[in-house]
């Protein structure tokens, strides 16, 4: 059976749009922090490039700290941990890579995700979000799992015309070229409930 | 042969319920713990995805020690070792989460577990529980195991209700969300008999 | 050529019984301490869960250390090597669990090992020993090697009631069910010529 | 679709050449910093050969910092992550070592790299740049992209003298035999906005 | 082109006996010293039961350094490297043993290896030295390879009885049993000349 | 095609002979210096065997530091880097070693390498030079690489005398049986223009 959106309470949690061997599926992106020294632990049957996605979009973070509001320093005082369920699912590739930016970046600044929102999208370390595949299995997902919001790269859009009316009646779409786009579009201003002090 | 239920006198060791390649089965998650730096280590024959519910469960409750009762010190005095037993079984999948978490906070509280208690079920770092699968296979295993009582996913409650009443006589289930109902369910306010002092 | 029962003169050194290629035959755990910093070395051409069985015995006595008369600091200030000769012969599997149990806490606390004695069975972090296979051929070993006493898990005894009594006559056997009863059947209260000081 | 070239805004981002299972196409470098001790992080769906590239590139420059005006105390000061994208497309060789190199200069030097300009060839310890296959495709991808200048290694020229002139017109050549004649030709004298204090 | 004896005059380099894909050879195990803090490098294309044979000698070496009149601080100021010429032949079992016990010893003591001696068997953490395979084949090598006197295990004495006498004529046979026996019958008291002060 | 003799201007640049798919060529072996800690990194698609030559022959450097005129406490201060072009080739196995224990032994004492010359051969820890295979290949790569001397184990003498004269006129060769020869040899007693102080 598949997923369906849950809500936006805790901070870390993004819903990211996948492409899996039963066809489009939406998937959860969970970081939680602790105390440490920097490490970063990457669980839930991930092939390499997604597990590089989770490494690409914590150096991003590190390395652009400062513009997005962060002590540089916080980075050494915590250990985190990206995980995606489910187990029993092998995933891979790198679209998740804009949901692990929003995952990450949530976490941090334990900002609250934007209300029944999905995304996908590979990202870059000089900041630029690229297209990825599976678009019209992906969309067809989010709407069963009660998405209404969509954030994709620009270079996708073509892929969302092409697709019936019908079929994305009802959701919104937000183009994006730049990381720092999916940061500003993804995240509210507003904290979670029983937001942690880093 | 199967195993059967023991006991519940002992911190740190939890009934699961497990789908082998011999049909159902229940098994122990052991953890114990010694004077260390904060080492896990993670025995039992296990794949991939079964050490990962290890590291899961390990994180998820350094992430949320304080809501737990628990120092977060604590975690870099001591090793960590769980042990899945019987060496000869290669183990796999996501299902033994909830009862590593158990083990695990069951070990740092030395909390005594619930008697007769068997489950099984994935976590994630949400703090979700997660249904498996094989369940009617787990439950038969569990009733000739002498368990009472088994713990699932809220989502697994139809499984059970496929199943044949006679099969299911004698046995109590608790459905559970979220991993705060798995703690609250699965672990007594008692202190086991020779409890450490951490 | 099988292997024939040695002595038990040196802390460290314990027969067990396995089950390979050949059929039956004894093999010796031989541990070492120098001095250093806590590294566990395993060597003897062993596989994955054979490895396991010293890292189990090993956390196991740490763990239990105070219970077992050690001094819990002792673990750091040595390093220990665990071999299992003979290094042309592949080996793996659970079953010398209480085998490695013995040569650890022979080898910290120097005592010598009961005489003639060899043993076999699974080993837990809860301190349950679980039962093995291979009994008949493992006993049939044991006699051609001299071996008088065999220690055994209590769930492998009607493994020996199943052997023609002609083959056993002269063995005494020891049924355990709890690594304390291990450790009490298989080693003296007498320390080694030229025990080490720790 | 192909890539087209962006823009020299950002320091570490160089235009490299690469002969993919699709023909040629151009890849663009990535490199940040972020503050730390001293590591290299290699992404991007690399094999081994590409991911030498970039410790030859690292090493070098390490090795050289006094010639290239770097203070080489930095490099224990900062974490390096050089990334390539596009994570679902595997990529090998050591066709980009004067990509990685330019990249990494840039990016310690915070120096513009220069505007329409596209690169291949491999690295030495030595200072000496090496042919590389695939210049026809490669040239095609180029012009595709929009490049307008090329930097290639001497020993190249007469592939490009063996392309059709009218397949070249608009395009600028630069050939070179030494890696200090990279850093030369590829890195404008003027920093990027927003330079960082390093 | 199978290889001579050579010499004794360094500390370190010892003549064993192998059973390679071309038959019976002699081998030379080789090894020094440097300033460091106690690390074992082993190379020579060897397989893991080879490179278990090197780790088993230095730990034996460690654990026993008093009574080999060796001050056990030693070990934490050096590096250790053992090599086993050639390179390109692959090599493995537990045979080399008793060779590399002797290098390490000739090179912490500095005392000449006997002259004209080669050896071959498997050594133990409790200091038996094993019986191993192939002898008629290494004997006869050993001829070839102007070797005076030979080392083996006790055990392999009926195997040189069993070899027809003429071809042993010239060759006297040490039989041991223990491994402080090797290290009596294999050094001298002499030191080599240029003795490394340790 | 095939590599040329290129120069001695740079320390740690030395020519070596290889046997690879194509037959026999030049390769050059590069190592670096940059401040650090002594790490060996080794790169340019090399097998286990070559790799292990470069460590033997920095061992080797190690152990020998003060006969070799070098201040042993140097090692620690730097980190090497080894790299064998061409990246795209894979190469394997020992002959390269005489070529690396020059490199490095230049590297170090930075002194220039003699002109035109280029050696093949395996190396020891006890500091013999041992005979390699492909001579006859590696000797016609040399001579069209413009090569003049050659340095090769005395044991391959014969392998050139079995070369029709016409072949080899114009090239002196140098045997060597120990790897101090090699050093004399291959070594002038000139620094390198802009030689490092280290
Ligand atoms: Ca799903
Ligand atoms: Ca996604
Ligand atoms: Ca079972
Ligand atoms: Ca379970
Ligand atoms: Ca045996
Ligand atoms: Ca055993
Ligand atoms: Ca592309
Ligand atoms: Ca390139
Ligand atoms: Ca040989
Ligand atoms: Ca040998
Ligand atoms: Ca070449
Ligand atoms: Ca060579």
């Amino acid at each position: 059976e598949r997923d369906k959106y849950e809500n936006n309470n805790v901070a870390g949690v993004v819903t990211g749009l996948a492409w899996t061997r039963v066809g489009g599926d939406i998937l959860f992106i969970e970081s939680i922090l602790s105390k440490g020294k920097g490490t970063l632990t990457i669980t839930g049957n991930l092939g390499t490039v997604m597990k590089e996605s989770a490494t690409i979009a914590m150096e991003y973070i590190k390395s652009n700290a400062v513009d997005l509001g962060l002590d540089p320093d916080i980075f050494e005082k915590y250990n985190v941990h990206i995980h995606v369920p489910e187990g029993a699912t092998p995933k891979d590739g790198p679209s998740a890579g804009v949901t692990m930016l929003t995952s990450l970046v949530s976490l941090f600044t334990q900002r609250k995700v934007k209300k029944s929102l999905a995304m996908t999208g590979e990202i870059t370390l000089r900041g630029k979000v690229l297209p990825v595949g599976g678009i019209k299995e992906k969309i067809l997902a989010a709407k069963r799992a009660r998405i209404k919001e969509i954030l994709l790269c620009e270079e996708n859009r073509r892929d969302i015309e092409e697709i019936k009316p019908d079929y994305v009646k009802g959701l919104t779409f937000h183009y994006v070229t730049d990381m720092s786009d999916v940061i500003k579009l993804a995240l509210t201003n507003q904290k979670v409930v029983n937001a942690k002090e880093l």
